[in-house]
């Protein structure tokens, strides 16, 4: 059923890249690859709730290979959403359309916290073979994917999306212990999410922690890094690990000092400036400007070189974009950009 | 009516400290300090829309004086909204509680563009009588208020806020000539804005770019610096100019560059870090981290000693917070606050 690996025997190149291997050729993904800004995507969870189609295996399979199909791209990502461990852990969750995670027992205080804390680490069970079957599925590497526990924080602590995070700011100063309490336990949540994905064969994985960008660099050591490293303790040594944030131009090495092979590097900064801060030493994944998708090709690919060109001031480079693939994109320029990089 | 200047006779301390000169004490104001968080304000504009009060001259005084009666801060901020010079010049543009602004007619085109650009620039008599009421109802300076043209074209664009600004992005890459038609018209409408406020007595002015952190600083520099500069010629010279925005700590000196005598700075980087950044000669204003006025006074005091004392290593520092005052913050504190930094 599944078409062989053109890179059987030998790593992939992607897990090559990961490791700080020049693979012979660039290996380029997408984050959010998968999912909203795909017609087939669309048919196949049509009628489904978005936590209702994360936890029904052959489904996620399915839409985790949709992307590898289509595009060529060199790895499949894991779907699903952030909240997902803590849904089938049975915290009261919901994904709204157009809003997001929305949690309907907030954490606004020690009760609450209590209530969320209390309940028993999740049956993973349909993620190990919603993981196993997307393996299957594609002739390339499985990323597994979680959420950080400061970004999971964040949500949990205002109840949904904010701006700024203020809420899980201040609660961080105000009440360190209740901060450690629940930092401490979405870390879990986290990791055991990704073991269960590299239990069902993911090849490596990628911590999100979109909204990092909202602290300082001594808010992020004190407050975040502890936790993203215990999140990533779950799986680190058994497959190389990306660190992701947006915003986080500022605090780089500590992304990589959590325990990650890899760092994922926003739209921001340039690569050769994020590999300089790295010191020179870690591989890096991104940075095509999503916005640059809506644009004409020639601009696009004038700057997917200029991508390319300064990533290679780093050790290895996975070409990706520096945020999520925006659902109004045209899946036929994302097939170009894959089409252009293996050319590079 | 109105209580003699404690600095009659000299530049209060604000304007001496955008100056470059150290005053005798540390002045202080905050961003949104007039507005939501107060139920002074509540009372003021019940029954009253937002643009419907920004355009009644007496009640922006009011609203203006609020703070500075409340807090005893060394500046009144003119109470206004970014919209409101594209309101007063006839633009369809509302604005939602609990979203902001939006407008009816987003530039999603070039017919879009024109019809936005076709509008003759405002009558701002209403501007200038509200700024000479609000001069003459504090006994402090006024600080005049405008939104940047990047942030007010991302709102154009888009139509409402939005958490990328993809759409503003996308324009200025793919569409230069439109983004240059419209940045140009965004930046005489803030800057014939700042100039009534001028006109009408504010003693110095800062411009709000509160999303330019979206950006790279490649794109800032080529996109957005040339018409804030052009906004900021409006009244340069005239009074000295504040230049702020969030997450913009990898290029302050290109807000420096726009032609501002103080940088603001978000929450995000320590003042004696964004000196240095801005080469030792900028005086600075910040940054005390809105998340802390919600949680333990001992915490929050030792921030905002440790603000004040990073803050030395420009040539001035005037008090601020790193954002907004946050809706939900005790006024109390904000009082307390400013007793603190008058000790300093």
């Amino acid at each position: 059923m599944t078409p062989p690996s053109p890179t059987a025997g030998a790593l992939p190149e992607l897990v090559e890249a990961y490791r700080g291997r020049r693979p012979e050729r660039l290996p380029i993904w997408f984050m959010r690859q998968a999912g909203r800004s795909l017609p087939e995507y669309r048919r196949a969870r049509a009628g489904l709730g978005m936590l209702e189609a994360c936890t029904t295996p052959d489904l996620v399979a399915e839409i985790t290979a949709q992307p590898v199909r289509r595009y060529g791209v060199d790895a499949g990502i894991f779907y699903s959403d952030i909240v997902v461990p803590l849904y089938l852990a049975g915290v009261d969750v919901t994904i709204e359309t157009g809003v997001g995670p929305v949690f309907a027992d907030p954490v606004c205080d020690d009760a609450a916290l209590a209530r969320l804390t209390a309940h028993e680490p999740a049956d993973l069970n349909v993620i190990i073979e919603a993981a196993r079957l997307a393996s299957a599925a594609i002739p390339v590497p499985l990323i597994g994917f979680a959420g950080a526990p400061f970004t999971l924080a964040a949500y949990a602590v205002e109840g949904r999306s904010s701006r700024d995070h203020l809420a899980a700011r201040t609660l961080m100063h105000a009440r360190p212990a209740s901060w450690d309490r629940l930092m401490t336990w979405m870390a879990d949540q986290s990791g055991a999410f990704l073991a269960a994905q590299v239990a069902g064969g993911a090849q490596a994985v990628q911590l999100f922690d979109s909204w990092a960008g909202s602290l300082s660099a001594a808010d992020y050591r004190r407050f975040v890094l502890p936790y993203s490293a215990r999140t990533l303790a779950w799986v680190r040594g058994q497959v190389p690990v990306v660190h992701f944030g947006t915003g986080t131009g500022e605090f780089l090495t500590a992304l990589a000092e959590a325990g990650a092979d890899v760092v994922g590097v926003d739209h921001r900064i340039p690569l050769d400036e994020a590999s300089r801060r790295l010191g020179g030493a870690t591989p890096v994944q991104g940075n095509i400007d999503p916005a640059l998708l809506g644009g004409p090709w020639e601009v696009l690919e004038t700057h997917v070189r200029d991508v390319v060109a300064r990533g290679a001031a780093a050790p290895t480079h996975v070409v990706n974009l520096g945020h999520g693939v925006p659902p109004t994109t045209n899946p036929d320029v994302l097939t170009r950009v894959v089409e252009l990089v293996h050319t590079l």
